[in-house]
């Protein structure tokens, strides 16, 4: 069922990238995905979808962040890490044998070779976090388990694959709260990016969320999410909400690896970039 | 084709309703619907439309205003006022046909009787302002040609309906800079909105902008646009855009009466109001 969130949302997470909407008295934020509502509707009406608007005012100025994008994001009840994986390379394999279908002629226009985009079939090689790690500090960079992919590094990831490709289970220090933690291994999450390849990087990212109460709460007061605002997603753990995992795919970083654009901007008709939002 | 404007923007004819968003350095604006962008879209791709998230902070309460909301828009090159008005009635005739064949189990549940939906087919009665105000009077309502028709003057209207109905070629006065003067009537702009019977009021809204440039560019002043933030629209006069004309459907205000809902918070998942955007 598609769905749609709300934009403007009262509390944020991730207080850091986030930009703040005037609100009559009082201050609000402007959403940075589905998540958290998306367990209310996922635990009403099962699978559900939403392709909307999400911002992000990241102070970094690269050739892959907008502070507005669209994200299509996924909610899908009693699903696990594996399931969600292959959801998103059919969604994505989906995607592209349409499009170099149905889209040869604007594909030409662009002098992309159709017949590249549909040898993007599932399955997409699967990596973990760990391997991840071996396979750059093999290829000579000074980075430990535990820390943060950066650009760089993903991007190197990236170069050496002609397909995309998934990374999971990224350690519970570099991912946001809300994700469950792996049962056998209680220092990893269920989380998965999925990211492009030929130095494109990440273009979708996804996970289980937590049911552990107390976790919750917990990180809520590290973030200083008021009780009060916590309150309403206490209530729907209490009344009883289904485990769900979710994913979200980056419509203009999609674009811009589908079209190999140089800059996001190029993916998007009225680009907002950190020092531009004009006209 | 499906296309998407730009959520945070730079400049905002209407202020009094306008929602700010901290963007770093500089105020920002919330969008409050596809136009001016509208004309940048249709005059390169022709047929547009855009179904996304618009934000009006009016400081009302009543049981028809979200701060948030959705709307689909539309954008058609070279489009007279009555074609405008043809599309509309036809699409938001599909929506009723479909949903009164595909939807029966959901109409059941909310006791919204099928046969009445399969009923709302075109042509919808059309009025004028004219015709409004003439009707208004007669009815014992104290309003002179030229005023603003407030709610209890629409939903007086639209009891008198069974069916949706048109109000069109509203005086210069009181519709928004961007539209066009009729010719042979320059008191009157040429514009429609759509109204849902039996009370329900305006739905839809929609017109044909202006293509006087002098116009134009004395009323941005008159609204304090700055002569920099008008530039793209008039460059873009200066090339060369298209007449076109445009119209846009308030998803929640349809939803309300198709489903006939009290409020229009019914109408949305996790609904924004003046005092309330919680959870």
């Amino acid at each position: 069922m598609e769905v749609q969130g709300p934009v403007i949302v009262p509390a944020m997470g991730d207080s850091q990238s986030s930009l703040e909407v005037k609100c009559f008295d009082r201050k609000a934020y402007l959403t940075q995905g589905l998540q958290p509502y998306a367990e209310v509707l996922v635990s009403n009406f099962g699978r559900v979808f939403t392709i909307s608007p999400v911002f992000r005012a990241e102070k970094i100025r690269t050739e892959r962040h907008l502070i507005e994008y669209w994200r299509i994001e996924g909610g899908i009840p009693h699903c696990d890490l594996n399931s969600l994986t292959s959801m998103q390379e059919q969604l994505i394999s989906y995607i592209c044998q349409r499009l170099s279908e149905e889209g040869k002629e604007e594909l030409e226009v662009i002098q992309r070779d159709d017949r590249e985009l549909r040898k993007v079939q599932e399955p997409f090689p699967r990596l973990t976090y760990d391997d991840a790690i071996r396979i750059l500090q093999k290829d000579g960079f000074a980075i430990h388990w535990g820390a943060t992919l950066d650009w760089e590094h993903e991007k190197h990831l990236s170069l050496r694959f002609g397909h995309p490709f998934f990374i999971s289970e990224f350690p519970v220090g570099i991912r946001t709260f809300f994700f469950q933690s792996n049962p056998a291994k209680p220092e990893l999450t269920m989380s998965v990016d999925l990211l492009a390849p030929e130095g494109y990087g990440e273009i979708s990212t996804g996970g289980q969320p937590t049911t552990e109460k107390e976790k919750l709460l917990r990180k809520m007061k590290e973030e200083e999410i008021s009780e009060e605002e916590q309150r309403w997603y206490m209530d729907l753990k209490e009344i009883g909400s289904v485990p769900y995992a979710g994913f979200a795919i980056g419509v203009e970083r999609l674009t811009k690896w589908i079209c190999k654009l140089e800059h996001i901007k190029d993916a998007s008709a009225f680009p907002r970039l950190l020092d531009n939002i004009y006209p």
